[in-house]
């Protein structure tokens, strides 16, 4: 099974290290499979190196900075209370290299034969990989796509990395920005805008959708924006950045709201506008793949039609998490190595926002369980009625669940506050068990936790919520 | 259904104002039932105002605390920090305060009659309750007893609220303990230890077990154990206090271990040596309910044999947690009702432990299932191996999982680190609904989250982890 790094035939080759494709192929190695990944920048990809994990790490500090602000409300003392935006930046940097070095270890263990380089698809099962030290050809019966996407561009918004920043600069910031506008407010530029405002800056956030974090439940949207607002933030919806003129150490952007149209100086802005798969340059046009607006088309089963070509992960199109990539990743390796895994499904795959308060759901929205016609229940449950949120000095927060009257189905849950991101699995193992009203009723949620929350919300969409 | 306060007949008495005592009130009056509850000291119980609420009130406290001592860390800085544990114990009897009012008004809203008083059953369905303004006969249909527990007290070791402390001395603490011994290492000792020595003191924990946190899989006790030491503690397994010298200001502890008694000195002691049920003055006797050390014998629906005669919570027995005994509540009002709900299954009762690192778990351990006759396969995944504790500064911990190898059914989990309590719930749902290891597999935990190490520990069970 293991490789010298010079033989050029593998049952897998991966094309991208990222949490797809590091997966993939470890677990293709598990299996039997004879696997090489290459990656273009850094083992574990965007999400290890310039995304999930170090904004998780910067919005730490922030987190721990903000609680130092309210050590009174803890019966505790503090002076000068201070960052260090240089130190902040390079813990994170710390952490993902850290995380990084462990992805080449995990590769390493599991003798898959890592390569730093740039691939290409010369034909079916034929890759062509360019490395410092030279072009090199592989052979693979299978060839996963796990190319990941990047930040999408606008015209006339584009990033120069000193005025206008995208998620990468606002991970290595020049400077600590003053007044910070945050084009965008999906899960990046919303964690940004939490903590670039959290640190002291003066952040407004433009949505061209009627609601920040357009993809959650409308109530939750709704709980969100005012939580940021009381945070000093401004938020504008409905709204679209027309121009930004870059002046001298600042940008004068043209917001378009209501129709009309304002102007506004700002000291730096983050580009949060959504992002592209990097399908470019990979020789798919030649093979006869189909890419649709910048993302592979595949079946359930990440097939992209071509024999032996699977795509997964950002490239293979929504939702843009890392944990559909990665198990995408297990059950193509597990395809190939001849079993027949389930196919991963979408409406199970719970996503999270770490601003302050998080966000964190899954499923169907409530007006999405309406519009797709189903008689719903809901269920509402506050943190301020829960002994664990107000020990916390946590009591501001909201846990919704959406049911089918008929079957007595989770269709969704919806929820912002306090560790909701740690929280929502639970609804998400429910889920995974076709799990009923009756169930989690029964289930015995342990106190004092924000989890029993989850059991009030339930309670509450059937009229039985005992404290509230 | 609504009764006014003078009435002397109801459906349902409740005697205890506890979690078992107020949620059963309260799903009883839901369900269309006369109800009194009759409470001797607080509306919401030990567990709202000794117990679980106060405690974690202070324990987050100490938390916060922590957390600043670690600025640096962060690239945070703060100068000066402190504590004034007055206002530390003002914080925490105020957020007990809240909730027990709260209980008052959730009660007042669903139209229960709430008596402040002390109750002795007189006869069948027979209760006489004496309040400050005298005493009154009240009839039930149905009698639920939910009185909870107390401090259990050692003949030498006796509480005298100065030199030696329960739970109640330990929360409203006459001073900062200097050299603190505390004797009993289940969550309530733990907990306090690990409040007490975060704030500074020299704290020492004497264990009659072989191990600390005896009820635990002994490699959680064990790990734990390690923090608690590298954090300062001294931790004395296998021992016994044999006797309290109480002097000026300093009590001798004679301590015995390994054969041989030595004598410590300590300012101050917590006695946390197990509870007994609160089964005096009831007239339990004549009624012919049998009492074995301290707690009401029922059946697993809460009966005492008794013709409508019911006992939960604590007074009914092990586990001695508040939500064994909100459930229990529910089912009791829920049978008397006339419904059939299932019984309260004690194996997917989830117990926390709110000290630094945190505890938590359900179900068998790897001893008790092997004790069992199970052929198990067990799971392990580290925290050092997760991007998210890295990310939080909380790399220590561990996840541990127990699964019967032929049917695969989740037997046990046990956890210590950051944010287990609310990770637990997530291995309940899925005993709820009777989960093995290929549903916990397919879950799609979401990225980057502590929960993610839920499904690696899983995995590893199956010689599949991904990170380790």
């Amino acid at each position: 099974m293991a490789q010298a790094p010079s033989s050029t035939r593998f049952d897998v080759i991966v094309i991208g290290a990222g949490p797809g494709g590091y997966v993939a192929a470890i677990r293709a190695a598990q299996l039997g499979l004879s696997v090489a990944v290459i990656e273009r920048e850094h083992m574990g990809g965007i999400c290890l190196n310039w995304g999930c994990i170090p904004t998780k790490a910067m919005l730490r500090s922030a987190e721990v900075f903000h609680l130092m602000h309210r050590a009174g409300e803890f019966g505790l003392s503090a002076g000068s209370i201070g960052y260090d935006l240089d130190a902040v930046v390079k813990r994170s940097r710390g952490v993902a290299k850290q995380l990084s070095s462990g992805v080449s270890h995990l590769l390493k263990k599991n003798k898959v034969t890592a390569i730093l380089g740039n691939a290409t698809l010369t034909g079916a099962g034929r890759v062509e990989v360019t490395t410092d030290s030279g072009v090199q050809q592989l052979t693979g019966d299978n060839v996963i796509l796990a190319t990941g996407a990047r930040a999408r561009e606008l015209p006339g918004l584009e990033a120069d990395g000193d005025l206008v920043w995208t998620y990468k600069h606002a991970l290595m910031p020049p400077r600590m920005p003053k007044k910070l506008l945050v084009i965008g407010s999906g899960a990046i530029g919303i964690e940004f805008a939490s903590f670039y405002n959290t640190l002291g800056a003066d952040t407004t956030v433009v949505e061209v959708m009627d609601r920040i974090l357009p993809v959650e439940d409308a109530e939750i949207s709704t709980f969100a924006k005012k939580a940021f607002v009381k945070q000093g933030m401004t938020i504008l919806e409905q709204a679209m950045v027309k121009q930004l003129d870059r002046g001298q150490g600042q940008v004068t952007a043209h917001i378009e709201q209501g129709g009309a149209v304002t102007q506004h100086v700002f000291d730096t802005v983050i580009s949060a506008v959504g992002i592209v798969g990097n399908t470019e340059g990979l020789g798919l046009e030649q093979l006869g793949v189909t890419v649709d607006r910048t993302h592979v088309v595949t079946d359930e089963y990440c097939r992209t039609g071509v024999a032996g070509l699977w795509a997964i992960g950002d490239i293979a199109g929504a939702p843009w998490l890392a944990h559909k990539a990665s198990h995408e990743g297990v059950m193509v390796a597990e395809m190939i190595a001849g079993g027949t895994p389930h196919p991963v499904k979408p409406d199970s795959i719970a996503g999270c926002t770490y601003c302050q308060p998080q966000v964190a759901s899954v499923g169907l929205t409530e007006a999405q369980a309406r519009d797709q016609g189903y008689d719903i229940r809901v269920g509402r449950f506050p943190f301020i009625g829960n002994g664990k949120a107000i020990a916390l000095g946590e009591p501001e927060g909201l846990i919704k669940t959406v049911f089918d009257t008929s079957t007595g189905a989770l269709l969704g849950a919806h929820m912002v506050g306090a560790e909701v991101t740690e929280l929502i699995q639970g609804y998400v193992v429910g889920r995974q068990l076709e799990t009923t009203e009756e169930d989690l009723m029964q289930t015995v949620f342990p106190h004092p936790t924000l989890s029993e929350m989850m059991h009030e919300s339930v309670l509450d969409a059937w009229g039985r919520a005992i404290h509230f």
